[in-house]
């Protein structure tokens, strides 16, 4: 195993403070937890927005902690769930007196740590509600999951809740936001590569020189098949078509597509998926509005790849289009 | 060679289409040329910027293309200088009246070339200027040039001089900047993986399972030494000080730096290089006011990462810190 770290015990702990470090206008962590809030914390009597996870999924979660997306985020050990008093730690630093929202990805683990903290934050007087997102068409169970995985899928969720809390909407609607994006959000991903998680030194599965696994989640875990390399354009056709009959997309729809490296991916090859996701909607009649290409929910140094498609609707892509001002996505510039 | 791709000859052409496509409010590509060129023009009477080289180092230079930044990025073959009628399709389309500042990387195929186009372009009566940067202190000559390379630092030029020709600043005064930025940029990088080039299909070197390359630049060609992989504190000082002793940094000094994924490097691991950045300058008491973390200027899926050091002046942070709006770097977003 060949990484950039010290201690393989200390990766995540100093990986935040590099996080806060690099990005002291946008982020602090909250001393002696996980949690990365806010610098400039949100103003007063708006929902705050919570999500996190494992580590190894860089920039997700602490990249999107900023302006217009979430108040904290809570940072387990690589590819394992924060535990409930870290959660409990985001909940608190994301408080800002009109609820907090959970955004938590579909993992057996993060799904009951994140429940606990709830429960421990209403103790404590804190309206707090949660959505639970499971954007992956691959698998309907698997192994860290019952029902889908949560996959990239989630920064759409970041993205268009933050919008509408920043606005000063209540925990209800942001919630109902949440939910709409999670019911019109699909995903799916493969890789050519696995990943080494530090602590363990070893590849999480191997693969043939001419294979790549289909259906991976974000984990290093297995996909749904092993497949021979195909060629790019296959390769994104067959998740595309895949991904748009999940959604029912039976007429021409308008659509948002985010192509998501794995880690290892070159942004050269992410060029080369993007432009298919373009003509494949372009000979399918969708009004593709918007493309995010780029790094946004990494399974390590994995190569490979992830296609999002969100079913837009008016309200969804001027908040898909609000400004936002975060580590890793930045929206909004003001010209001259 | 397992990549996303199609056939290997057509990598560059669809991968240009793809941020075409991907990013069509910041760049489209000029017909039958490989030249990404702002969607919306600079206006009309200010200096147009051109960069570019041999692709494989995605984001560079296409995503520096827009507001604040560069005019028309050039992209030739993976590795591969682009040829002056390609680079004079460039100057044409970046070309407002007030003249062309072209930002060359030092590689004896980009500086041959780019010069041949600036003959060109004069000859068609736009005034062109000209500047080369040599940020890269690992070797004083190498497989590719004479004298040193040109790697990361290049980015903060096309930042810096953009934001200068924004303003309507001559070509002169678009010029100097640019070359204050250059004698004052210094870069290194390591790699722990070699990347393959698609064309060729094996790796540019061989390491061994405990070695990294010292002192790489960005074309997988060798380093200065193989050594044994080493924490990334230890390794990370050592760049720094190397960097800092050819920057003559003796007292504090106010500075930038730039952590640089080579391109499969996982966000976690430039997090803790950016945390030892943080600790090595408040060390040495200098007043490190920005921090860049992420991929600026990689190496195809090269695993390892370049430290990139710059001595601000007043003049020079504020212009680093103004907006800019552009596929790969978005700065400057307006809060409500």
């Amino acid at each position: 195993m060949k990484k950039v770290v010290n201690r393989v015990e200390d990766v995540v702990d100093e990986a935040l403070d590099g996080m806060a470090l690099a990005f002291p206008a946008y982020v602090r962590r909250i001393p002696n937890t996980n949690v990365l809030a806010r610098a400039v914390p949100k103003k007063g009597g708006r929902v705050g927005l919570v999500s996190g996870g494992g580590s190894g999924h860089e920039p997700a979660h602490g990249g999107y902690v900023g302006y217009g997306m979430l108040d904290a985020a809570v940072a387990g050990e690589v590819f394992t769930s924060p535990t409930p008093d870290q959660v409990l730690e985001g909940i608190r630093a994301a408080n800002h007196g009109a609820g907090v929202l959970l955004i938590v990805k579909n993992y057996t683990g993060d799904v009951m740590n994140f429940d606990i903290a709830r429960e421990l934050a209403e103790a404590e007087g804190i309206e707090v509600a949660s959505v639970t997102v499971d954007d992956d068409v691959a698998v309907q169970d698997s192994l860290y999951t019952t029902g889908r995985r949560g996959i990239a899928g989630t920064i759409y969720v970041h993205k268009i809740a933050g919008a509408l809390a920043e606005r000063g909407a209540s925990l209800a609607e942001v919630k109902a936001v949440a939910e709409s994006v999670i019911s019109r959000v699909r995903s799916m991903g493969f890789a050519l590569t696995p990943c080494t998680v530090p602590a363990n030194g070893t590849p999480t599965f191997t693969l043939e020189e001419n294979e790549l696994e289909m259906g991976i989640g974000i984990h290093g875990e297995p996909g749904i098949q092993r497949e021979s390399v195909r060629q790019a354009d296959e390769l994104a056709e067959s998740m595309l078509d895949r991904l748009s009959s999940d959604l029912d997309l039976n007429s021409p729809a308008r659509l948002a597509a985010m192509i998501n490296g794995m880690g290892g991916t070159p942004m050269l090859e992410l060029a080369i998926l993007a432009r298919k996701v373009a003509h494949w909607s372009q000979d399918k009649g969708h009004d593709l509005r918007r493309i995010w290409m780029g790094e946004y929910m990494t399974s390590l140094e994995m190569q490979g790849a992830s296609l999002t498609l969100l079913s837009l609707d008016d309200r969804l892509q001027e908040l898909l289009d609000a400004p936002s001002d975060t580590p890793a996505l930045r929206q909004g510039v003001a010209h001259d």
